[in-house]
């Protein structure tokens, strides 16, 4: 099928690039001598799991337990839910793990630790808890040296819960665009994690998983040395922010939206697309370095980038482009077709069910994907 | 059931304050004297369609075409697709239109407006179409004076198209939030379509439609002579963008998403919620007004508000909540719930295949809603 036959607006997904994407990262993760396993919170799709996992990828990342089940469903059973668990989940956690699923979860505190452990006594459902450790990001997690991080350690060890070890995000590594400094936060991201392993093995315990991950600091990282695991996500689609940072280049974003243009306001002058907020998302993650970037990079619907052109502001179902001179209304009819490069590939695709697979210039297949919760 | 079974994020829809907004909407246009066409954009749903119709509402505005195959599905047939229309969805808009929809379309751009003579005069579909007017927004629509607007309606009148008549969106008035200032807008929005509908009546056409509306202005018109009918949509259940513009309260605010509370970081003096830039959407249009109110503001789970607790950053999963003094992390442990009053209502229920239903602090029935395009 051609593009020209798609309903617009719609997720193409470049078959190609993300294949490059994939063998790459997982070439860095092989010369680093650790595991990889995704965070499928991007891509969201069994079809892109298994490609990853047919890659070399150890299993896999979740950000949600909706997510765990439904990897499950498709076969795939290493799952960590790399988000702060609450005893209330426990029970959809332990319905995972008995369809069949390695399950691992996570938490900071030692209130939930308890109620893991009690849990896990009570129902013999042997959970297995990671404990994350703040590197810097200063989202979740531990300080590396605070005494809760050897509390929960001690709870989980006297419980029929499993202490599999510890991960760390390094999503500060978000706000440079510096390779040297992305490396500096990669050195803190690893010392963070591994110096919260060396306490717990000193204080007896055995520490399988030291996980880290983000797509900046897994690019530049140089010695991963005490580390297992490495995890990212992005970096199989890339985006417009991961390119204001110098993370990867235009031609390696493999995600984009195809619109149509709905309107021309001369007088006001801007192109109108069918693409807005709900198609693109309210993220503007690119300002910090590339504030031009607005809510995206346009191109051509053969996916060559057209220099100086933005999705400068949306409402809900429109995107508005600001022309550069008046023959952009020539070139661009309304009625024509234009891919937009998203600035955030997480939150753009979570607006559509399924990706249209893009290969040699023609879209047929689809890959599903899980959204909710 | 309880709030306390629902499974976290989730939706929630507070029946008594939506029927309120319904009935107090539905009072205001017919005091003005026009119809009221809500807009479905924002509930998406089937069941809020029918709750408007049953109110009095004339029939319902859409923001996709897959929104009208939806709801008329659903037995809804008096529907506006108020986005503009490209020749290439006028195949599915021939489809909505078979399986009895009274569909109107919509655009701004002669081109189109001759796809739709020929592709009725070749079919004989008898599409119904709206010229959309620019009343000072800056998005869609000619302006009033236009020698183009003039051309579509001569265009049209020579097919077997109908000119349906005209509809603008002072989409302008989401940027002042003073009474007078929006009173202003919506003099301008009527003056703006009025204008256009007498220039085309002076030129021999009938105009059946003269369509005004954004929920400002629709609550602030002092006066719609000329005017057919008022679209709106958010103020079904408000937001907090609303509200920093004084268009609303918080307690006329339906709509809110439940969440747990998944790690303290006290170092980092934050509370983290499982509500993230997906459950809540990046959208911070309340900054301009009330910039403290970051993606949202906090409430307990029975809905009184929490003073000065709002959700002050997001990532994909998480919601950040600077604390306001140590004890609040005594008064939301980890497991604890807290609801949020979304920023932009539209934006976050997108992020939702359904609401739960609360009646008298319960939940149990769940309206659908239909997402994507």
């Amino acid at each position: 099928m051609n593009l020209s036959e798609l309903n617009t607006p719609t997720l193409l997904l470049d078959k190609g690039r993300l294949m490059t994407n994939i063998a790459a990262m997982q070439a860095r993760a092989d010369r680093l001598g650790v595991k990889l396993r995704p965070h499928l919170k991007t891509l969201k799709s069994a079809q892109a799991a298994r490609a990853l996992i047919a890659a070399g990828a150890s299993g896999i990342t979740v950000s949600t337990l909706k997510e765990a089940a439904y990897f499950l469903e498709h076969g795939i059973t290493d799952i960590t839910y790399a988000v702060g668990m609450v005893p209330a989940k426990l029970a959809a956690a332990a319905s995972v793990m008995a369809g069949g699923a390695d399950l691992k979860i996570m938490t900071d505190n030692l209130d939930v630790a308890r109620a893991v452990a009690a849990t896990a006594d009570q129902s013999g459902v042997r959970y297995k808890l990671l404990v994350e450790i703040d590197c810097g990001d200063n989202r979740g997690g531990l300080q590396a040296q605070s005494e809760e991080l050897l509390q929960i350690a001690e709870v989980i060890a006297d419980s029929a819960a499993i202490l599999q070890g510890l991960l760390t995000h390094a999503g500060h590594s978000y706000g440079v665009d510096e390779r040297t400094a992305i490396e500096q936060i990669a050195a803190q991201e690893r010392d963070a994690v591994v110096t919260a392993a060396e306490r717990l093995r000193a204080a007896g315990h055995v520490i399988e998983t030291v996980s880290v991950g983000s797509t900046p600091t897994a690019l530049h990282a140089l010695d991963l040395s005490g580390v297992s695991e490495l995890r990212a996500g992005v970096y199989t689609v890339f985006d417009m922010d991961q390119q204001s940072r110098g993370v990867c280049g235009t031609d390696e974003i493999a995600l984009s939206v195809l619109s149509s243009v709905i309107g021309h306001n001369k007088p006001a002058g801007k192109i109108l697309l069918d693409a807005g907020g709900l198609a693109l998302s309210k993220d503007r993650s690119a300002d910090r370095f590339r504030p031009e970037v607005g809510y995206g990079q346009l191109c051509h619907s053969d996916g060559s980038i057209i220099a100086d052109l933005f999705v400068t502001s949306v409402s809900q179902e429109h995107g508005h482009v600001r022309v550069r001179n008046e023959s952009d209304y020539t070139k661009f009819p309304v009625g024509s077709r234009l891919r937009i490069l998203p600035v955030h590939a997480c939150m753009t695709a979570a607006a559509y069910d399924y990706f249209n697979l893009l290969e040699d210039g023609r879209v047929g297949s689809r890959w599903d994907r899980v959204n909710g919760w």
